[in-house]
């Protein structure tokens, strides 16, 4: 006999047991198990109410046999081997058209191998970026769909019923085939590691070029989070510049080590950008920005050499802070161009077809970028009808053109000041370099003529042509090629 | 009977016939084959007096032949999947001990995947970077050798005698195993990339900013030359920049496409840094500057819509000038501080022990970015006697301090003209984020505690701990992990 439930789960860790409880209040059967038995006690004793959707399997076996077929059978472990395990398990209890879902941190790559793995055996597989952290995951996560369209229209309900709302619309869709869902997913953590950076960056500015205590900064925050920045993160920036330490008085970001840990995401996001010819500049800068900060030791060092820099920025006070405001404005447009064209390159190189403005659509809300800065990037994709970059987007245009002259005194007064700003200046320049139709690679092409005969374009013939070198003797008998 | 010939090289392309002829000068004997005949012929005739040290063969089989046991042969055929097939033949005419080079642009990976292929079959294996062009090929390059340290010993004598010189010093050398040899051939190729953005962006300087014509910028890096940042690469950048377009009179490069290519090798630094967690952001801006040149039509319609940029330098010129070479002198320190700190890193990653004086020492001449300043660096790594971030010696502590302050000028003139300095500002921002004692990622471990609870650390206490974030209902019980 089938069983009843709706879909099942396997590891009940944090994410996992919150999803759950959160598939169960939505009125959905949900069949969980975890490895150790104790944990399941655990999570079924926190439920409360929601007991009655749950139910609680102690073999994987049972839990094949508690769910309505065809199956799908959530997947929330450590993303790696135990992914590989926990589908080598599966397979031997689920049957043809069952789904086995991870919904972990996968690298893309692991999923379309996943994917293919699972081809001929009957099953299907989807790769499933969720976003929000665990919070999200209990009240609404954002959810990136990757698999096969079948497979998602068996679990549309579901998900669209857990996920986030922005304005009555589920921050949940189906982006593509096989690793769609993750690799969105991964470029989402690489502009937030770039979005994260940036506002750390404006951050120091106060406190090292202006002298702000960490509550004043904290207030400027909020005051930009009733305007354009309006985002999750510059809510929390605030939020977390607001608490104090409890033990010390001293405001908690006082007395927090200045050395950021991270996870593969932002590296993933660089090294295919960086596989696929993708500028991602912004997006570097912040996961090396991370790197530096781990290398405290030496930092310390360099600056007992080198000396403290001369930190205070020139100026009127009130001024810089309207110029920092449209600074991360404007760099935050170039992060996100860069993303976004990272992900439309991966589109064409895997064949997904992504659908870019819902991309945007379903990070409004539960995300951590979640922003009504996204509603914009949204409407900017739809109406483009194409995969433009976005600084050539009509609204982003205008609102470049207002915050570009900000993000340039913003960089130049920290360059002066000896204060880092990497994803900032790495933004700008991206733009400088993005909007100035005669570059300066005419000369790196005169260069590699030069040494190693490449050969260059004119600008007014077409052909490859060689250079009058000869006069440098550096090459025999130089000629068109 | 066994042949006479001291080595065998596979591929008479320009490369592979003037490495022939390097060879055959210096007094080797060296047998060589090129799949087409014709080609062998062509490369004969051209030989001149050299003739009496070259063997023409016709098969792979009569190669071996001609060769001295343990024979050592050359393979100089395009990267990639060529390599690999003339491995397979020659495995069907090479004896024990026998030694195949691959002396293309190899991605090391393969490097280390052709010597673990043939670990089992009796021959050895070395992955062979060779920098320094055409010209290199024929009158010295540099040299740099990956895999068994007794194969080296066999062809020791005929590289040496081919490699360039620095007063007297032959620039080749045994690097390490396996993937040695290319992977810091890899990475030289990556400097070179900064080093050639940063040039042609203080060439845009002059260009666009102090609205110089080519000649004049020409004879500014002529007289750059006779300075710290004498170079090959700023001597041919004076060269080019002196050149005239026979057919319009033209300074050469205003006619030439602003259009750069690249081949995999700038790329691959960055992904094999990113691999490792090791910033090489200077390398990464130059790799992106590329593609963003290849983005002509975009280029060209963004600067329609959001104008051409401003452009002009403020400030006195030959102050600018002064400032833009010590500028240079600032990035080319963190961009090959960086460079070096992957080599480093991956010496540790694949256990290779490689010398990194030594490889300063044999990129002093030969290769495209030979220099003066090379041989700063082989001191100040052999004073250090360990790995020490190169931007910490003692020498160039001194440089840095003179110079720094010169760069950021340059960056923030740069930032405010709207002109783009890609790598000059991820130099600078590395330098100041790495000579900061308190960084700003104090602010995003607060962040990342808030939205995901992975918790941070503290100045004043070991552990790890949770933030009092409960006033912001974001977490239920937070309390130390």
């Amino acid at each position: 006999m089938d069983g009843t439930a709706d879909i099942g789960l396997i590891g009940l860790g944090v994410m996992g047991a919150n999803l759950s409880l959160n598939i169960a209040e939505k009125g959905h059967r949900i069949a969980v198990f975890n490895r150790t038995a104790a944990r399941t006690e655990a999570f079924l004793e926190n439920a409360g109410a929601l007991r009655s959707n749950i139910v609680p399997c102690y073999t994987i076996a049972d839990l094949a046999a508690a769910i309505r077929p065809p199956r799908p059978v959530i997947v929330m472990v450590q993303a790696g081997k135990a992914v590989d395990e926990q589908i080598a398990l599966l397979r031997g209890v689920l049957s043809d058209n069952d789904i086995i879902i991870d919904a972990g941190n996968a690298n893309f790559r692991d999923t379309m191998r996943r994917f293919d793995e699972l081809k001929s055996t009957g099953l299907t597989f989807i790769g499933m970026g969720v976003s929000g952290g665990e919070e999200g995951a209990r009240n609404g996560p954002s959810i990136m769909v990757g698999g096969r369209e079948e497979s998602w229209k068996r679990v549309e309900a579901v998900l669209t019923a857990i996920a986030a709302r922005y304005k009555g619309e589920p921050c949940a869709a189906w982006l593509g085939e096989n690793g769609a869902g993750h690799f969105v997913k991964t470029i989402h953590n690489g502009i937030e590691y770039a979005d994260m950076q940036m506002i750390a960056e404006i951050y120091g500015l106060m406190r090292d070029g202006l002298g702000m205590p960490a509550r004043e900064i904290g207030e400027v925050f909020a005051g930009w989070n009733k305007g354009r920045l309006n985002s999750y993160l510059i809510e929390i920036t605030a939020a977390v510049l607001a608490a104090e330490d409890p033990e010390t008085g001293q405001p908690v970001v006082d007395i927090i080590l200045d050395r950021a840990g991270q996870k593969g995401t932002g590296r993933w996001s660089v090294i295919e950008a960086q596989t696929m010819g993708v500028p991602a500049t912004a997006i570097e800068a912040a996961v090396a920005a991370r790197v530096i900060s781990g290398m405290r030791g030496e930092r310390l060092a360099a600056e007992r050499v080198y000396g403290k820099a001369t930190a205070r920025l020139d100026g009127d006070p009130a001024t810089s802070l309207r110029d920092m405001e449209l600074a991360l404005l404007a760099g935050k447009i170039a992060a996100y161009a860069q993303g976004f064209a990272v992900m439309d390159a991966a589109s064409n190189e895997f064949g997904w077809g992504l659908p870019l403005p819902t991309v945007a659509r379903i990070w409004r809300a539960g995300c951590i970028i979640r922003s009504q800065f996204l509603d914009a990037i949204a409407e900017a994709f739809a109406a483009a009808g194409s995969a433009d970059n976005l600084l050539m987007a009509p609204s982003f245009v205008a609102m470049m053109k207002e915050a570009h002259p900000s993000l340039r005194r913003i960089v130049a007064r920290a360059s002066e000041a000896g204060l880092p700003v990497p994803a900032l200046s790495s933004a700008l320049a991206y733009f400088d370099a993005y909007r100035q139709g005669r570059g300066t690679t005419n000369l790196v092409q005169a260069q590699r003529d030069f040494f190693g005969a490449h050969g260059f374009e004119r600008l007014d013939a077409d052909g490859a042509f060689h250079g009058p070198w000869s006069s440098a003797a550096q090459h025999g008998d130089p000629k068109q090629v």
